[in-house]
């Protein structure tokens, strides 16, 4: 089985095109034996490439543990840069289908290889019961939480998943492996909550890092960073484009505003083709 | 530039060979970029196979921060198969140059390609200068050491690189992160030392856990395996062979006692070979 490494901000995964060959038998069993990163390739999980009868391509992603997602803010431009560099849609405007829909990707060419990738990450989700939360607010803004005695404020919106921002003065010495898996768990969000705290640098600039659902503490979340951005928003401290510090790298990110989609823009990068072994 | 993905115990490397290809040019930081586990091809070092003029190959071995190591036990395992399974030497005993010197290795093969590998790891150290440590003894066997007042009886032994045994009841429950550091770090080692805590199973079988110098806790390393077979004979505690039950799988090793090599017998697998962009 041929497969690409790529990765967006460091978050990684392995790339199986079955344009070009048969798609392997059980995907949950691959994506846990090609992820391990001592005894197989070592990723955050697989991503399957395949002919889509509505776009370019259709993204199928499974996470390390063989469960399947619904999308990859990181994962879906490193699926339009793969389509772009290999031939399959050799065009500056490419379509992915994925679990939210098909989405729309501009790409930054250089030298005939796309660098840089604008997702249209489509409207971000503010109603509560679908973000899902029980927090007051539609959507809840600040909302107050107390967590082991320190009061926290809550934004959450869905950008397909559920996400929690919460603005603090310095993200870097923040204790995000503490709080991360408390608000994660917190009985307001019904079906989890990944996690992000963030500071605001200046009004088009913020810091963030992140504790994602299942996964604990990553170098990058697209989603999530746009959750940050419609969360800044939101609660009037950041403009509606702004450049978000991850700790894999840095996203563009803007909402033009209400009803409108979130656009995401970010490097895409291949590291290593390969052969598994069937 | 071609590699090849292997591990022994999950101790995993890119395995670069040079009988087909050029040299690149700065192994140091080609180590450094192809042992990221996000941004590269993820491992534990960078192991290159090159023409020798002493034996079949030669193995250099470069750690995850491109400093040059001398060996590594796991490591020369999967050279062996790399030479073997790849025409280089396709005989069942081979020969590997490596920072210790000229090691023989036999080979256990199954359709044409080789599972285990026996390797003779040549005599150990037991000087305590020459390992080195300033614990009493030669070697030190048991030597008594209060670490933050917990009592240890520490065994010294050098296979080339020097390492600290200290057995204890239950190396399951055990706090190595926390008594690993403090030993290799010791004033005892001045050249900081490798620490193993093992758990006598029987008289032919142990459990073992290790903190690496350098590196922390570990799947598995083969030299401090050896060292604690040695280990287990010079303080009575178990026979001259046994099976070590390390986190990333099982090792054989057997020392006929003094002036003689430790063998050491174990699995090699290959994972996967891809190609680096130059």
């Amino acid at each position: 089985m041929k497969f690409t490494k790529m990765h967006g901000l460091g978050n990684d995964y392995v790339y199986v095109s079955t344009f070009d060959q048969k798609e392997p038998a059980d995907l949950g069993a691959l994506a846990i034996a090609v992820s391990d990163r001592h005894f197989g390739i070592g990723s955050d999980g697989l991503i399957m490439i395949t002919p889509s009868e509505r776009a370019d391509a259709r993204m199928r992603m499974f996470n390390t543990d063989g469960t399947e997602g619904e999308m990859c803010g990181n994962g879906v431009r490193c699926v339009a840069k793969y389509v772009h560099d290999h031939g399959i849609a050799p065009r500056p405007r490419v379509t992915i289908e994925t679990g939210r829909g098909v989405l729309t990707l501009d790409l930054e060419v250089e030298g005939g290889k796309a660098r840089r990738v604008r997702v249209d990450m489509q409207t971000p989700i503010l109603q509560a019961a679908k973000i899902p939360t029980t927090l007051p607010g539609e959507p809840p803004i600040d909302a107050p939480l107390t967590i082991e005695g320190h009061p926290l404020g809550v934004t959450a919106v869905s950008m397909g998943n559920p996400h929690a921002v919460v603005y603090v003065d310095d993200v870097t010495r923040f204790p995000v492996e503490r709080f991360g898996p408390l608000l994660e768990n917190h009985v307001t969000f019904p079906k989890r909550v990944n996690v992000h705290f963030a500071e605001v640098v200046g009004p088009g600039e913020v810091r963030m890092r992140t504790w994602e659902r299942g996964s604990g503490i990553t170098l990058a979340c697209g989603t999530g960073a746009c959750a940050v951005c419609v969360a800044g928003i939101l609660t009037g401290r950041t403009g509606r484009k702004i450049i978000a510090h991850l700790p894999g790298g840095d996203l563009e990110l803007e909402w033009p505003g209400d009803g409108q989609s979130v656009f995401m823009t970010g490097p895409a990068t291949e590291v290593f083709s390969g052969e598994w072994p069937d």
